[in-house]
């Protein structure tokens, strides 16, 4: 019997604008808005709300700033229960820019927020709250922040904030599905008056297994990507999560018409998935930044070197 | 703190064969061969040994018949100490032509079984056992087959044959973490005196988090393939294996750079990997024979009319 208070929340052009700069045409992202929106998906968050003071709107796509404008001319026409969630980075976007959600076509925001920058998640989190938002924080780089700081991170959060939902980000691919079990029951046992989300990356070929370990203890809200889009290896496949997830009211056949038609033409120009440098990486509990840059040059397929340059053999 | 029960078991040219009919060229198999060892890896597949009367030599490559010699000519003059095995399926060997172990190179056969034919492959093993081999049964297909079958399956198996270890063959790819689960506690609680063994199918991306998990509830024996290749969604990566396990005395840059050098090119000419037909066909739990015929064809990315004749949508 499936779990009603499961939410598929989907990341495709937000985790995926990480590959592009943000610069998904219009046309594909209403694509994916009509193709999630037929399959039963809850969430699906369009981009980051970058402030353009901070960034130059010719180096960045559309979807690094989120205008309403732009978003409801993606949605504008088509019959949908889905909802629309943009995220934010501490100290990247400017709280007084974001209108009250009644005048919006947003209804989400989700703070992404390190550990250690928890309480400016929280005050961000609240005045979107009292705006009419629902919220999340996202917990980013967990695996390197699994000691009493979180703890103390959590209880302050459930304490303080009047956020919806708070969510372990695996954003090195590093866990598994131990530290996932481990996690999450923290997390429950901590944050009693909310829900717990769960954003995999795809490093190691287990964004889904752990996805699929949250569940099994009770996180409700999971993120996930058509075909795994996202930065460096990516994230959850959606289409193996809506297989996966027993709730009718999910039909697969949308998302694997946007694969056929949208993504794997797309998959010829950009790069993400299962690519030795991220899996050495996510093993090191590192940040893909540099296998992202080897991935750029001509030594792309080094792996060797990368992987001593990670571990420091063979250097004095 | 490592466990040093677990082994190892590479099947790289055993399973990556059933994708270009066996016929890898020998400095490819040698310089696998050459990277296992020098890696620490246990145990080698190098592939059938079936009977040149049932098959023939001209539509199939070396590998589908494993010849005494042409493994004395891969291994001949490299220092290692990794084992070598074959596989046999249930009625495709003539088990006559299986010489006594100390006049062969190999030193384990696996025999390949459904759980119908647990009778003959018990035959066949006590028979490989008598000749001084290392035996396993490697129970094929087994997310069709998990009712009382086989749990008398494996009593049998417990009390009449002389295997070594008994595997879990999640052929189709359809398993999770929680089968995974029931299926090793099964195991280990009918089989008191033998090994536990699994071998993962990658369709849904599952198969190195099943390897875990089989880890976790003390299944001994890991099969996992170089890059993961395989027949369709191929197998357990096996440097995601590598990385993850604790013994000092696996290396994993010999496999690093097996990968630069050998299987970057060699995807470029066969298919496996993460495909779409290939991951519908492990969530509906059936063979990718469909799918790999689709792949084939013309209408290969043509998912959805795929998926709803596996299911039969549509079908009056």
């Amino acid at each position: 019997m499936y779990r009603p208070k499961i939410k598929v929340f989907d990341c495709t052009i937000r985790d995926g604008g990480l590959i592009n700069n943000h610069d998904f045409d219009f046309n594909f992202v209403r694509n994916v808005y009509k193709a999630l929106s037929q399959s039963g998906v809850d969430y699906m968050e369009i981009g980051y709300k970058n402030s353009r003071e901070l960034f130059s709107s010719s180096e960045y796509g559309q979807w690094k700033f989120c205008d309403d404008e732009e978003i409801k001319r993606v949605i504008d026409g088509v019959e949908s229960q889905i909802k629309i969630s943009v995220m934010v980075d501490v100290g990247r976007v400017n709280i007084d820019n974001i209108k009250p959600k009644k005048e919006s076509p947003v209804d989400m925001i989700r703070v992404a927020a390190y550990v250690k920058d928890i309480d400016k998640a929280i005050f961000m989190v609240n005045s979107f709250a009292d705006k009419g938002y629902e919220t999340t924080i996202n917990i980013m780089a967990i695996s390197k922040d699994m000691g009493p700081e979180l703890d103390e991170a959590l209880a302050q959060i459930e304490k303080e904030s009047k956020v919806d939902v708070v969510y372990i980000v695996d954003s090195f691919g590093y866990l598994y599905q131990e530290p996932v079990e481990y996690l999450v029951k923290k997390f429950k046992n901590i944050i009693k008056t909310k829900e717990v989300g769960f954003h995999g990356h795809n490093n190691q070929q287990l964004a889904f297994a752990n996805t699929i370990e949250a569940i099994i203890h009770n996180a409700n809200y999971l993120d996930a990507t058509v075909y795994g889009i996202g930065r460096a290896a990516g994230n959850c496949p959606l289409e193996l999560l809506i297989g996966f997830l027993k709730n009718p009211k999910f039909d697969i056949r949308p998302i694997l018409d946007l694969i056929s038609n949208e993504f794997i033409p797309l998959r010829d120009k950009i790069e993400w998935g299962y690519i030795i440098p991220y899996a050495i990486s996510g093993m090191m509990n590192e940040h893909p930044r540099a296998a992202m840059a080897l991935r750029k040059g001509k030594n792309k397929e080094n792996y060797r070197q990368f992987y001593e340059s990670l571990t420091n053999i063979g250097i004095e």
